[in-house]
């Protein structure tokens, strides 16, 4: 009987979830909407009605073995998710416990998007073989896992790799956390389009960009018009990537990772974002880091790392025992 | 026959070292000068002499398990001081290699001065029940060991965890590293007297410092001023401590601490020091980490935490195996 674990991406919008192999092939998979279930219990019973679907949608015997869930400010030593601002749930949901109930002896284990990809780049990705490295997803915000030693770094409360929240400037821009200057407030998808709307204001060359309001425009959009030649749009990725560079630099002063992988909407942009990264963090790192670290862009596709991330979760945590 | 380790701490001028048990106990202890030895193998010779003569003082039989050494720049992988700054030994010196000629069949393991310190403090000190904690030392320069999951952070190249080196202000001061605004031109022994020197260049106000020279001026100085409420001194602690705990807040999204420990020549200066510090960091901290964070002073002694730390390192190393 072949062995596979579930892997769940709980997301703001759609909760994506796949049957996955150790191998990382995925046997069957499907999706609900997150939004329209105010109530978590609902929500469960919804995508636990969908698995059975999609389970007995295999044609092969499988046995599942464990289940792993990513989800937004998701914490692993828990089972909670706590005080997500981007979903409907509020307070602490106890997500493993009340998943338990049904899937009856299967081990369940969560953590957040940003860890559970950084353990889908060590299982399937681009990180198999390194025990120190750290993977920075660039969605809507910026996420990010840190492994040291072959292990994810969970710290003492379960929330450590909040990268996204180290200060850029002080009285810098709004963050959704409460305070300024934060580091998704600049890069991450809704960071390159605060900075072009920013280019747009002081500047008076033409852009195709000006055509766009801010709720229209995409980090894809950018990324196309940069291709293009749009200058705004040239520019707001080099700014975007000297200031992510510059901040890799500090980061590699706490672990010395071999490597840095990015992920999500805006690491799709390929070497628009990845060159003026690169060039920025060697330019800002201690002469003993200069030309060790890789700036790679993640092995995991960017339509499935959250389901992959959330599988891996689970292998990984199965071959702990 | 009882158990007892090699602790040795290579410092700049002298090299202190003591024959520690594994309750902490310090059974003999000297030194020898580190400055007038130009060549490794002769200060080793004299090391080893001097060692030699150490253990013969002491009364009751015991057996040598392990030697643990800290020193600046100092490699845990490879066993290496490498290019440090502060020593006559230019390159890369391979001191586990050599020593272990000294001590036949003994283990030898080295790592850098903060790093043994960050274990000292783990078998010794305030971090005996802690798998998660920091600890940063405040003397001439700015050094960190960083514990995740109770093991130190080495990381891929075994250089982790140099927080003295994180920016604080691009076209900052200028730093030892050859690069400008890092964090221990302003937060460090030396960092402290360069922010009094400011003060006196842009302040009118009276203060016992501007009898002193810089080359004359030390930590120990401004402290007392403060605490005789010179006012320059006491801002000087206020701003010292407003930078450390700003950037102790985006250390602490990184990997999620329980506490962070302050040692060394800065850290004497006691609330003077840590009163700012925590201030700034809980003003500064992502609202998931608020009010969970310690920053405690360390519980070795300032007079002999290197020698302790070098001890600590080899008895973890011991029980590693």
């Amino acid at each position: 009987m072949k062995k596979a674990v579930i892997g769940i991406d709980i997301g703001g919008t759609y909760t994506k979830f796949g049957i996955i192999d150790r191998q990382g092939n995925c046997l069957n998979d499907s999706f609900i909407n997150t939004d329209i279930y105010k109530d978590f219990d609902k929500f469960l019973l919804q995508l636990n009605k969908e698995i059975e679907n999609t389970l007995s949608g295999i044609q092969e015997k499988i046995e599942i073995k464990g289940v792993g869930v990513g989800a937004p400010n998701g914490n692993y030593y828990r089972g909670t998710i706590e005080y997500p601002p981007n979903l409907h749930w509020k307070g602490i949901v106890p997500v493993t416990e009340k998943m338990k109930n049904f899937f009856k002896g299967i081990p369940v284990v969560l953590t957040n998007d940003a860890n559970a990809a950084a353990i889908g780049e060590m299982i399937y990705g681009g990180a198999r073989n390194m025990k120190d490295f750290i993977v920075i997803t660039l969605g809507t915000g910026l996420g990010s896992g840190i492994v040291v030693n072959g292990e994810l770094v969970y710290g003492h409360d379960g929330f450590a790799g909040e990268l996204g929240h180290i200060n850029v400037k002080l009285r810098g821009r709004e963050c959704g956390c409460g305070r300024k200057g934060c580091l998704e407030t600049y890069v991450s998808a809704t960071g390159i389009k605060r900075t072009v709307f920013r280019f747009l204001a002081e500047r008076i060359v033409e852009s195709e960009l000006r055509n766009i309001s801010f709720n229209d425009l995409t980090a894809k959009m950018i990324t196309e018009a940069a291709h293009r030649g749009d200058p705004i749009a040239i520019d707001a990725f080099e700014f975007t990537g000297r200031i992510l560079g510059a901040k890799l630099a500090d980061t590699v002063a706490h672990t010395s990772p071999e490597a840095i992988f990015l992920l999500g909407g805006l690491a799709n942009a390929g070497e628009l974002i990845l060159n003026p990264t690169i060039r920025s963090m060697e330019e800002n790192l201690l002469p003993i880091y200069r030309n060790k670290v890789k700036v790679l862009l993640s092995g995991l596709s960017d339509l499935n790392a959250g389901v992959m991330g959330a599988s891996a979760l689970a292998w990984k945590e199965l071959e702990k025992k």
